[in-house]
């Protein structure tokens, strides 16, 4: 089955409109038509080949929302007409310890992922969200119970919500502990208004002055400008856990020194440059831990849009069409959205490949 | 009261004999005629100022093993002729969070350290147990239940002993888990002797091809070099827990490779030059931490000692008068020590001042 797509035929090429391929619906497969698509950072990285290894022509987009038309004769928990989501995962082995465990994104084997993983199905490589239709394996999809007017704001939350709400979870977050929320982008501002509604006392960190009235609207309790010296020794060994959403280089120094003992920091994004190397003795004089969280599995992702749901909890963002996909990866390098990018799948029908 | 101790007057001179005043005994206090004193790497760094801050004379020592000679009035945990030891504490704030969860070597406030630490008592801070005696307040004072004649090896349970316990304890080392010991040294060999005995399956690694008898001696169920790619790419994803002894910079990505999902690389050196910066993306692929951990506090300290007794577990050591000092540092230096220094105290009966 063909269908319209946005998609790159080279690193440095822009991205452009294009037909794809889906396969045809297997017996445990559900065929979803896509309403909306979140745009990630990671779709950049991957389109211009900075993490190296992707696969051309790139179709990304693992922030995907929809209604399902149509499933195989062995799905039984979806049904034509569904409101459904597909995250960062379409596939993984399903019999290591970590598949067992319900933690796909670990797989031992390496999960399938949404795009440029590798696939039977022509062209031997996965193709994302950027596109009109989707085919997944049903036990990669996701429920959405989310009112339907919200959809388009739901989708970061495959990505961004979950990549948050992981670690929050797993770190035990909740009420009586303090927690630090490093950097208000997609990302960040997920964090906050997730630890928010999980019962925390939540401080977000930016270096932008400007952003303090908003991360207080996000739902922050504090807001400390991170450039400010006074402001952060202010918190010095008081955090339980601090997750930072900051991907590039920065001094994780100036983190630990305000966790409490046995406190730790979590990084969720992968830097182009290493980080300063962190000084052990700030982790030794109060058994503090740096520890890093990938996305999450599929039932905690599934429990993630739940606990939205039920807190009217969706992403802040910008709805734009295909075609404006080029700018918006340009605006997204300058911070200039607030917070994520949605395309409106509806716009690929104007698309001439 | 003036005892006779070892030490150094300045950061560049080499130790001495000199004479020292201990504090007359209070209410709260027990003295202990030392009989042996461990030798650790802390002694070197604090005498050559290498940490900054060092006071003169410096008389260093802080795993101290002896028996009660006077006790003070309201002491009723020791009596005169106990067998006892002092570790790397003499005193803390004993009102912080941290004191009250019995972790004082984490207090808010600052241990006082059993040598160069802060104290009331003449010259102003404290000489530790290069010396024939020491004062120290009751609460600071740990039992050994070791047979006499092992006095000497038990020392360096007092520091090196604990700053391995402490961390396999608390990442819970046991039964059906597999625990790396990174470094076969003073805190290495007492690492795999501890983890062993908890029932761990335990891997040392070493630099060093010679030491590869002497760890499965030391109870080591394996044991890798760890300059040979293939022997560390076969314990890839496997660790439940890594105890990195090893304090001169290193790469720690090799090792937190080695860890399973949600595996600790657990740090207890504090490096001179910063760690090569670790990679975020193998933290992050597995949900990993690297982590630190400072010695123990006075109930775990207790904890050990009992568990070490009950195990027949004490330090490798070496025997040295205290007129030998100078050269057992050197030794220290180029690791040519089977595995701690202890210094026979009654050799400095000898020493003229």
């Amino acid at each position: 089955m063909p269908v319209k797509a946005f998609g790159a035929f080279a690193a440095d090429k822009p991205l452009q409109a294009l037909d794809i391929e889906r396969r045809a619906v297997g017996a445990h497969d559900v065929q979803i038509e896509i309403a909306y698509c979140g745009v990630c950072h990671s779709d950049l990285h991957t389109v211009r080949s900075e993490w190296e290894g992707t696969l051309y022509p790139c179709v990304p987009g693992h922030e995907i929302v929809g209604r399902v038309s149509a499933v195989g004769g062995e799905v039984s928990k979806f049904a034509v007409g569904d409101i459904v989501g597909v995250g960062c995962m379409v596939d993984s082995c399903k019999h290591c310890h970590e598949c067992d465990d319900g933690l796909e994104q670990y797989c031992a084997h390496g999960f399938v992922g949404t795009y440029n993983g590798p696939t039977e199905d022509a062209p031997g490589y996965t193709m994302g969200g950027y596109s009109q239709r989707i085919v997944v394996k049903d036990s990669f999809v996701l429920k959405i119970s989310h009112p339907e007017d919200q959809l388009a704001a739901v989708a970061p939350l495959l990505c961004a919500g979950i990549t948050t709400y992981s670690p929050l979870r797993h770190w035990n977050v909740g009420p009586g502990k303090k927690v630090g929320v490093v950097g208000i982008g997609g990302l960040g501002h997920m964090g906050v208004k997730l630890a928010h509604a999980m019962g925390a006392h939540v401080v977000a960190f930016t270096t932008s002055e400007s952003k303090r009235q908003d991360a207080l609207d996000l739902g922050a309790d504090e807001v400390v400008v991170s450039r400010n010296p006074q402001e952060m020794e202010a918190h010095t060994g008081s955090f339980d856990f601090i997750l930072d959403t900051v991907a590039a280089s920065h001094n994780l120094d100036a983190f630990t020194a305000l966790l409490k003992r046995d406190g730790t920091l979590c990084l969720v994004g992968v830097p182009e440059h290493p980080h300063p190397s962190p000084t052990v003795g700030v982790l030794i004089f109060g058994r503090k831990s740096i520890a890093g969280s990938l996305i999450g599995g599929i039932a905690e992702t599934q429990e993630m849009l739940d606990f939205c749901a039920q807190h009217g909890i969706v992403s802040d963002i910008e709805m734009i069409k295909a075609q404006e996909i080029n700018d918006a990866y340009e605006r997204m390098l300058k911070s200039d959205v607030k917070y994520r990018f949605v395309i409106d799948s509806a716009s690929l029908a104007e698309a001439a490949a």
